[in-house]
């Protein structure tokens, strides 16, 4: 004789790293879900102690943080969360990275480094991820280095809307940063119409190689309104020369749209000087108020991570929300 | 007691697939070894069965294969090639792919498709390789697919140099084939002395969004020797297309070069017919005859893998061989 | 606070590579389900692409792939499509292979030889496997070889019946066409009422061990009707000549009965030249009609394979398919 | 077209080996399921063949058995009930071992010894275990050495209300009869009311390291009521030689308390020889009546253990049984 | 600057667990090397406890277990001095097993057993062994269930070579005393030139599908020498029955050889009482004097494992040792 | 035919983490080697980068790293560390922690924590390590969490004897900080040549359970010079608390000793202002001069590892230095 229970039930659950927790507010909200309490503290010497106050048991885990400074630090207490729940028995866990770290090392420049994105996918492996769901990766790529799904979403469609509900769109031109976001550059050109495509070449002096001698502008930018784009700004280098250059080079406006605004050191001022009329970021880091000027905007990515949740969670079609792209 | 032995022998093995022999071939004459001797024969309905002539036992095995038509029963080769070396006790198995199989769907384009090329590494793994040596992979995030070393060559150097020795450098204007190869075309520039890149931009209709409605050149190529480059033509009809344009656009001259010549089907009609004035290769897939015609150079690949199967054999640093790039 | 789904559904999805599509149907209809829709194409180059057009997270998947020539092909098909599923979150993955590849090579033989059948278990584990279904597999130890569940589902029944609905069972003896069958005679000996048996005794040369210099029938066979089985037939040539040499000692009349019919390259002239009265398969493999002839029987596996999945989504018994004997 | 199922039910399976029945037979009537049905035997050459009766797809099944000599036999029984379920498509398995066994060796205590309590975790996880469930383990660290969820239930609450049941406690001080368990002393005080502790400290001759030269008592013992502490007793020599020291040192009385009662050998002649008012044990090992007399107490553990499995079969937290500590 | 050392030294190491150390000293000897001393000993429960006497850090270990009564107890034995030796920084370590243990149990016979054999390829491998060495495995595909090189070795030379030196070969007929075993006799019957050979064949009835109802010899065997073979010999029913039956049908003379003397139970009498004119076996399992008797002849298997264990260590071919079969 | 080299050499290279330069320069002068020289730097965000200057391949890998705060950002360096060499071809990679960090979460205290320790040890492992060497663990079951070998070292008989040499032990005893150490503390008092020990017993409010009500000394501390010991000291709480509460209690005199200075927040305060007569560490953490004080004393550790690399690279035995007890 053996023991049934009638109708098992699924629990969503939602936890929250101490990284970004008004991004993980955001998504409970829209999920109607409360965030699962925990304590989650630093011992004197920097280790990281994490405790759930209720049972997980045989839950659907879905575990938020988002990898900001310190940025270790927010990767570790990820990490010590998986197990817990791993532990403690969840029944599934998915591991919510809206900006995947270390996704620029995601291959070997020269030889003798680390795959550190690789290692980022082994590290919440063993751990005891089952999946991963993260935002507009560096390279798509990286969903490869993880076994098992991974639900790469896309912040472009909220970017692109955007641009299209301020911007006229009749004399856009999309410009890519640098070579390697080109193709970037011409998804968004589909997106907002069929517009033109530029980009920033970047020439090397053969005999210094890894400095860069001279910026050229590769396309037609004049009397142009540039949509510089990317998928993250960190310093704001790479994209205040840009935003200089075209204007130098006769662009009638820039406007930078990235999903990810990193926005470490000095970047907030070299945006804010580079001269572009609006830069617009969404919220998968958090953008804290002295990283903020008049012309940032920060769209919320908190409706597109909740949809998605609950696709997840109730086995459907995360594709719709992809725009045909995953 | 226990028992020693003076001086340890380490030996180095060439083992090769059915699919390139001649490849195999002449990087043995470089290393002055010889293949070993297999049987590999084809059961009836297609089962392969393969058997090593001479005792593996400790040896540090390089299995090479290329990945040419039928590709699925060249990989299924090479997989229990390696199985038969695993249970045979070979000491280090290193699966040289020329052309690593599958490369183009190293990510997700939509939902609900394979990452095939992190599949292919995952099936070489679990058959016993310890190390992947491949060139030019189509985008070199592939390296973090596979868990363990891999030795990443690059083409690029010998096909440059051909290309330096053999034109002008003065007018030259690198092209990519579509946005995604921009990057590639950069580090070109950057080889042939800082000279300008241009790329072919596809736009696409919104309402059908599959459908590539035009080709814009962006970039300046008027009275320039065009230069298109790739990593691998398969039947051709992208880079025909690009020649024909840029010719349309009054480039003065186009030369290809590209490291892996698939050329299925009509490739080599498209490459005759495009008007492009050479068409350069390496021997990483077998070219047979009839896939040749005058405009055609195929250099070879052989030297390159041979100086980093030594090295790897010797533990010396392979990133000489790959011109500070690995 | 958590979210609760009230009745969660589990879906079964089946899921049909290219080779054998008739098999699938077949099921399906038995299920009355339908073959989820997907594209499948190759490549110029000979790679596979693989798409499915509806959601599967959260399904039971079985996927059905009938390991015929182009065998390799079909393999890597069903690999990918096991791929894709793993990484668009299916709940469970069952493959089912009719006829199991490369069972032949279940052991090595000689030294430095692949155990291919313990390779393609592993090939389908790391692609993304949870069980395995298969029918009638060369060796039983097969099943060992796979880390997880196997539904080994037997034909044996299906023929026997045909027998003996066809055929008077009071002067038969059974009979293994080698020294290896004869486990499997002395089974269906027993199914077909406690008949005799009898195998054909292979001698080599001690000089020349690798070649048959006689057949000798052990066992009575004179003036009775023989029935030669087997767990299949490839080129034919082994059975031939038994059914001959049984003719030759007196038998009385030959029937053949093998589960899967190969049927590589001369096996259709071979058996209809044989002398035997009539040969019967199923269609675990894919028989083109150019390989059939009026003496050709073949029974459908499909009954046994439906209900087997109706029993393994339902986690029901399936040893009740299989005769007391799984 | 897919096929669905409305109300999945879930299975909990009761599994006993055949080390200790008569626990499992009352977890069982506790649960108010039937343990299953299953042939097990040994043999002739102590080989151990094990088959369940009934169908065990998809269920939750719970595999008990007690780590009593011939305690390899027990454990080898266990290993392979969990592969025939692994194979036979269990949902989840959970390993109850009420006595872990090998605990004592979890760590080197010299070089070259293996860890053997790391070894017994990964013997059950390779062969298909999911979870461990078990009691007082000899270190805590051991629910480390498992890669999933680990149940740690005490004991100690049941056999310190034993004691506030039948002695009074405002004379008593816990004693712990080696160095190593004055932890587990601590805790035991803390449960009993605040009492005193104290320990025996062993001394070793610097010249001869592995020889005790002294015992002394640590601690105030004199006209106490001792309780002396330990997570098992084995062949009973350590605790007769405590209680006879604390009777020497003015001790009032003592009485001991242990969860697991190994009671090797000499066991009973000790303990019942010792001085020692009462010993109690509990029954997560079998204690056949030959190793009881008058003066020992065995308290069943089996509510416990059936409170845990039902929390654990219905997701729900066994944290409660705990005692809040684990 | 790095640290070099002139000629790394590679050291055999042989080990021994408790249950036959008689072979491991023959083994030894041969090998011109001694056992490396260790401590093993039972605690009073059962556990076992080794420590290695000497270092083993960087060491070729070959680990010596015969897997007779009490055969869980030596498994467990050897596992852990694979875990010791994992530990402790061996180099490598082979685990030989003269017997496989459960080898019988290579596939489920109905549903819901384990493959008891693959299960303790999984058990030593995770333990941390590197490769196996063994002799005449029950079923060839055993090999499969270890994922790492299987050195299997055969003793069937050794025995003919005695059958050819001491009995004439003109008038034998090698017989399988159960169909299962033909394939086996037929390779027999070539090695002693190419004689006839026969089985025993077991009918049921189909009432009562699990009883043998009778046995009838299939093939000639009248005024032959019979020799009886199997791979091993248990309790000696199948083998004493066999012997009788085949002289009963007119057999000149009856002899047995096995790889393998389980000899449990009432094997000893069954043997002596069989009529046999000489049984034969290997020392791969201990047999005690008490279970010897004159006709009974028991041949050392040390020199062919002493032979692969050197192989091994040097990196050469096995497969000399084995006819060509391995 | 083969290619072979006559002697291949073994190369040891040591690497170093930024956390403790001074510790990996002064194991490197004992070794006579140089540190392997590397980029080492974060980017703007925190991400840290790696790259070897020196070709690593085939080398005897050993990577230092020290977990001083902020301790996550060096676990996460020597991750990538790990990662790089893993890449780059190391032939064995020696993770060397002179404090293994995170080692208090060592189990759970109570439900759903993480087990942290075990954790690390899954991280280095999937990162590529193969061996772990660390001093003095919290606890010597993590020597089990790795699946490895664990080179474990002891400082106690650095610390030991210099005690020995400092003070007279004819008036010691050694104290315990709280129950757990009192093993660690009878260790000690062999060491000292058998003096006697003591530990302070901390009571709880059975009303509130996680607060300590009153400390009690057990033992007899009175007139004696007390040396309490542990195995690391992070804010310095519970020492203070000991040693004011022993010269409360009459004891003469107060000496620390502790393997790991973490020595967080008000340590260096807390310590100062203790009442100890001397304080002594040894540098496996790095101790800055603000946290210096003149009764501190802290004694190198680096001989130590620097011996047990060399047994570990020349394969000798390591036991040596662990008296014993390793």
């Amino acid at each position: 004789m053996s023991f049934k229970v009638g109708t098992p039930k699924k629990n969503l659950m939602l936890f929250s790293g101490r990284a970004h927790p008004e991004l993980a507010e955001e998504v409970a909200k829209h999920l109607n879900v409360s965030i699962t309490p925990q304590s989650a503290y630093d011992f004197a010497n920097g280790e990281i102690f994490v405790r759930f106050e209720e049972s997980v048991r045989g839950c659907d885990a879905f575990v938020m943080q988002s990898a900001t400074a310190p940025i270790n630090q927010w990767i570790m207490e990820q990490l010590l969360m998986v197990d817990a729940l791993k532990r403690a028995s969840a029944k599934r866990i998915t591991v919510i990275m809206p900006f995947y770290p270390y996704a620029r090392q995601d291959k070997k420049h020269k030889g003798r480094e680390p795959i550190s994105a690789r290692l980022i996918a082994d590290l919440f492996k063993v751990a005891g991820a089952d999946r991963i769901m993260t935002v507009d990766l560096h390279t798509a790529q990286i969903q490869g280095f993880f076994d098992g799904p991974v639900d790469h979403l896309f912040a472009q469609n909220t970017l692109a809307r955007y641009i299209k509900d301020n911007y006229p769109t009749d004399n856009i031109v999309v410009v890519s940063p640098d070579a390697g976001r080109t193709k970037l550059a011409e998804k968004w050109a589909d997106d907002l119409g069929g517009v033109p495509i530029a980009f920033i070449h970047k020439t090397r002096d053969p005999l210094r190689p890894n400095e860069v001698v001279a910026n050229r502008v590769v396309g037609e930018v004049e009397d142009k309104l540039c949509v510089v784009i990317d998928d993250m700004v960190d310093t704001g280098g790479t994209i205040a020369k840009a935003v200089r250059q075209l204007l130098d080079e006769g662009a009638s406006d820039v406007v930078m749209a990235a999903t990810h605004g990193v926005l470490s050191g000095p970047a907030r001022e070299r945006l804010q000087g580079s001269g572009a009329r609006e830069v617009i970021f969404t919220n998968t880091l958090p953008i804290p108020d002295d990283k903020r000027y008049p012309g940032m905007t920060v769209l919320s990515i908190a409706p597109l991570l909740a949809r998605a949740i609950q696709q997840v969670f109730e086995d459907g079609s995360v594709t719709s929300l992809f725009d045909g792209d995953a």
